[in-house]
């Protein structure tokens, strides 16, 4: 997989194409990047232009079984085949969502992504992870598919509104969490709703090769790459009960709040430094809020992190830190310190 | 991927399941098999008695997203997780149904398939290829996966029509053709019909084998593998009519057929010799009969050819042979010719 940070998207995509040669080109987007982002790849990329375009709906709702049949079917009615190419242009939605399309048409086309946001820049769009939500589950339903290509670009976050900048910037300081205080420290200290683009890009370089130095390692989720999964437990099921409740959650915020329940976790289990964990819950509760719950949601939370992928057999299994920088995968949580944390949770974020 | 041939399938469930470990067990069946396998299955294995069961409608009709997501839906519902076991038991539409969903559930979990027809034994059991129709078109989405382990007996046969024996027959005669003289000329005069359990799980043993040892040479089908689409470019357009007549060919018999087109192409563009074409034709007609078509019906044959996942590029792909034993891959035919084949077949196989 080749991984290509620019500012330059057009370019990239021409010579992208040029490498890859495929005998039809077709691009994905949703009625956002329809509007905003299309356009101006149609204008200044050659290939772009020749291509044929396929539509979704937008949003996290629409990441679905109807979405993804209608993805196959605009393929097949394209007569796409496996010589084809499908350049997914959009947010984790769309990369995740075309990315499972590709994989699974005719067993399997090539794709590269263009993620048009952070929160798909710096997470979505390495990985190799694809998938739609069933059943009520986020990505319940999915495969493991590498990139031919992802191009990464700052130049398309200028639309987006301050919260999905912040979105992005929890899995960028999930990146520094589990690796390094120094780059813990200098991202806590950085406003990313005021970001520089040179300095943005340059700062996404750093984290997504966290990420995907990571995945290389471990392509199959067997071991180390569980790593990434640090927050994620917690912050899963705060998205399905916000599903629950018909008020998404954003996946970046959810991650910022998991990440405090794990980290409340790590303190009680694996002795994780108290002021470490304190200055974290403040950056928090100050830049992000908080996802609001009472006792009475514990048992649905529960049943939804015992439902969670990464379980294997009966307790709730967790990526935990000894500190910043040292991960231990596979802790296994009884209910009852989950209980626990998430009341300190509750507390940590002034909740009633 | 271990391959157990045994006329004691209950045991080797058991033994499967004791070795992999899974934290829950479940079994796949259609109406058919949950009416003639299942309940043997059942009183014999003890791993079988303690599974859940999940049904499907039987039939190619059935090979569709409806049936995908009924059974993504019945694993969710059950609560399976990444450590959880999908036991496939049926015919190749059911082993390439329940693959793919195992193989996209949660991003994959572990299967074993156990083949109850000839055709699904030979074939569909090994290999690696999952899927379902869509679109109108034969394994339009799918995946390429592995089965943990796949258990083939002949034990289930004896209740499948002679028909269903001769369309499996036809892929063990396809490895023949593709693989050795003698072999062919072995199964060409075995009577399949009235066929011993005993010798007919040895022919299984050495068939199958042909197929595993070039799979595992090639699993992602980039060069060598593709020798096991022999037949198969004409054979999936013969069946793409037959749905559009509402009058589905079965695969076994599509592929005997589709042979038959092979052959004349490599006779008229690779010197395939004349006397192993005619004894190749008389041996379809008089155990096969013929699938029979017009000129009128040569534009839809073609269209169905052209939208072949094998094709690179726009001309037709086939497999064809120099001599049996000695395939060629990557042929590109013209339409031109692919129309001269249709007629000299039809002529073998003396339809007016």
């Amino acid at each position: 997989m080749s991984l290509i940070f620019t500012n330059h998207v057009a370019q990239a995509l021409d010579e992208t194409v040029d490498r890859l040669a495929p005998t039809s080109l077709l691009i994905l987007v949703d009625t956002q990047t329809a509007s905003f982002v299309l356009p101006r790849l149609l204008a200044e990329s050659h290939a772009a232009a020749r291509a044929k375009v396929l539509k979704v709906p937008a949003g996290e709702a629409h990441k679905n079984l109807d979405s993804l049949a209608s993805i196959w079917q605009q393929l097949s009615d394209a007569g796409a085949n496996r010589g084809s190419l499908l350049v997914n242009v959009g947010g984790g939605v769309i990369t995740d969502m075309g990315a499972f399309a590709a994989a699974t048409f005719k067993r399997g086309i090539a794709f590269v992504n263009i993620p048009t946001t952070l929160l798909g820049a710096v997470d979505a769009s390495v990985g190799g992870k694809t998938g739609i939500n069933f059943n009520s589950l986020k990505n319940e339903v999915g495969t493991f598919a590498r990139a031919e290509t992802v191009i990464i670009s700052t130049t398309f976050f200028n639309t987006l509104p301050p919260g999905q900048l912040l979105s992005g910037y929890a899995e960028m300081i999930k990146h520094a969490l589990i690796t390094s205080r120094e780059m813990t420290d200098r991202l806590l200290r950085y406003d990313v709703t005021a970001y520089d683009p040179t300095v943005l890009l340059d700062m996404l370089r750093e984290s997504v090769s966290v990420k995907s130095d990571i995945v290389e390692k471990d392509f199959a989720e067997q071991g180390l790459r569980k790593v990434l999964n640090f927050g994620h437990t917690a912050a899963h099921a705060f998205e399905s009960l916000a599903m629950d409740r018909r008020a998404p959650l954003a996946h970046g915020y959810a991650v910022a709040f998991g990440m405090l329940v794990a980290l409340v976790l790590s303190r009680m289990t694996l002795d994780f430094p108290s002021a470490r964990l304190h200055s974290y819950a403040s950056y928090v509760a100050d830049h992000y809020g908080a996802f609001a719950f009472s006792c009475d949601d514990y048992p649905r939370l529960l049943h939804f992190m015992h439902r969670d992928k990464k379980n294997r057999g009966d307790a709730i299994s967790c990526v935990l830190l000894r500190d910043i920088g040292d991960p231990v995968i596979d802790c296994q949580v009884s209910d009852a310190d989950m209980t626990a944390a998430l009341d300190i949770y509750r507390d940590l974020l002034h909740l009633p």
